[in-house]
């Protein structure tokens, strides 16, 4: 995790899907993403891919600022997202919450809605939390 | 599926990805990308959803091309992927393999190499395959 | 299903494990077993199959009895279990929460704990909703 | 893993089981299991638990031997399951292949088939490998 990281302004790959990190917290973390044609697949639906990237963020950063302050990096180690009712139009809101806080892996199970509140996708992260590479290294 | 789907020039999200299809067949499916900054997470490794997406894609679009003769279309159910070593530079190598071919649901294993041919990422996607919805449904 | 199910006196498998099922409705489920040495693997903790086997006891039961009116079937399709601590002594506990009510699949997510609440297993169940085959086919 | 582990009696759940290991390798794992009534859930097919809990011991044994001479121990961290096909009668066949073996973590692919040799159930097995617990600890 860069030091200059932003919140408010993601770069990279967030920065490339518009994602707008909501609130990031220690164990509830929320986003959002208004829809475009460049989030969709050929048939006109989110691309299921844009849904497992966004969670794969929230989870990811969330237990990375979480840790950072004790040397501690984290690093994705699974995503496992299920796909209930696709989405084609408004804003895609998601919210990860913690299920589990180990030494070695925390558990985030994340929940995607549409505008009209209804689950659409369910994510469960698996992050690996690790020391730190040394800067520099 | 639209008709006029391109296999040579994804749109939609294939297309914000850049992502390169080199062969879509029943049972196997390749593609690549260029690793390019706007790919990458705060820590500078690919993001994972990136290759999730990639997964995603392979395995819905050779499900889809392949049973739209029989007036069926392909859904993402499930995916699930696994990450065993960050990507950093060069090229992402994607290969997915068809293990299970079913009246309902299709599976697909999809491995995810470096410019080394070592593996990074392992997914397993789950696709259901469903009579199309008619044309201006 | 057969019609002699009994909850209170499971047979086959989880007769063989010693389930104890507690509560079975629609959207709650929840089970539980004492452990025992032939419940464990050889370095003393239960067997991780047996936290798997219990949540897709649960899922596919309350999902059974749910749909069974309507002339439908269930089927487990995928199940997806995290390990997060290991139980040794006392009791398994499992609850299951419905998190997804489809036309073609329902999905729970079980949460298995020990004797001090402490969550030691998770579960993400996907379960195949279909017509049931008649009687005598 | 007890030194006094034995392949060709296993004790615990493998023994409740019936479980009987025919390969345990750095790379590949076998094993195989007769089907009877005691395996069964209510609808009368093998229960999806069975399947897996006989990858979770492929995956758990053949890295636990394979890392216990370094002085690690495995533990089963995650047990993705599909269920493609159900099996009723005759030997249910398992075989494990190692595809990942990092230094944290490994990956094993477990498929089951039937006696006609038709896919039933596919496996992705994560095993955490960590330092011993000291005997006596």
């Amino acid at each position: 995790m860069d030091p200059v990281f932003s919140l408010t302004a993601p770069s990279g790959f967030d920065g490339l899907l518009g994602l707008e990190l909501l609130e990031v917290g220690d164990e509830l973390a929320r986003a959002r993403l208004p829809v475009r044609e460049e989030l969709k697949q050929p048939a006109g639906l989110v691309h299921g891919g844009v849904c497992a990237s966004i969670a794969e963020t929230l989870a990811s950063v969330a237990t990375a600022l979480a840790v950072r302050g004790e040397g501690l990096e984290a690093m994705g180690l699974a995503n496992q997202t299920s796909f209930l009712r696709p989405i084609t139009v408004g804003t895609i809101h998601a919210e990860a919450r913690r299920r589990h806080c180990g030494r070695t892996t925390w558990i985030w199970d994340v929940e995607i809605t549409d505008d009209e509140g209804r689950t659409c996708v369910l994510t469960r992260m698996t992050i690996a939390v690790r020391p730190a590479a040394p800067v520099g290294a």
